[in-house]
């Protein structure tokens, strides 16, 4: 699936929502319109292999904090050229994009209870081919 | 080359490193034994492919910025494995290390020019696969 009116911002608005959508049918279609079938996820506490491993991770996340609501709280900064554009990099390598943004996760409402920060690569069609979150603020 | 006594303070100092060696040789050898033959480096700014393009890059930087020092000012945050540990990720994929720190280039003793965090993700024997920056400080 190419997404070529996709940009940082709608690909960080899809992957939060994916975190947020509690409907197991939801979800799935969610993570498959928004990962690469071979993307990976990875932070200090979790990881998930491909759009199916995800919505395990995420479906474990929301049976363990209900309520709890993942939200971005910097803009995306984005490097490294555009989906359909041309080939980046200097020796005319694949397309990519990296992105930048903070989030926190707490109860909807309430004080954040994690806050940390994810590096997104992107994949050739604007897919998330892997997110990296490192963790900034977590209970003792 | 394995690095089996790597660790990610001593992968980010010999990183450090060769932004700082202007002796061409010695900075070629530092890159051979800091990257993998096939890492990128990526930043809004700049980029290279391997160790003979990134050695060309930081070459750029330094003529054009003579004197200048870039210094690591965070520590380095990692997770996901070990170098010579078992293999990461939930399905079993290849060893990976995610590390990430914020640094600050500028004339030695002066005040920073331009700051930034840089992510890095290691090859399986420990070297770096990539390195990407992203800006938090750069002269208007």
């Amino acid at each position: 699936m190419s997404h070529p009116t996709a940009t940082p911002d709608t690909v960080v608005e899809a992957y939060v929502a994916t975190w947020n959508e509690t409907d197991p049918a939801r979800r799935r279609a969610g993570l498959a319109a928004a990962w690469s079938e071979t993307g990976i996820y990875r932070d200090p506490v979790m990881a998930g292999d491909g759009p199916a491993g995800i919505d395990a991770m995420l479906a474990g996340v929301q049976a363990k904090f209900p309520g709890f609501v993942l939200a971005r709280t910097s803009p995306v900064d984005a490097h490294g050229g555009s989906p359909g554009g041309p080939a980046g990099g200097p020796a005319g390598g694949a397309w990519a994009r990296y992105l930048r943004f903070t989030w926190s996760l707490g109860p909807a409402g309430g004080p954040s209870v994690v806050e940390g920060v994810d590096f997104c690569t992107l994949a050739p069609d604007g897919r998330l081919a892997s997110v990296v979150g490192f963790i900034d603020k977590m209970p003792g």
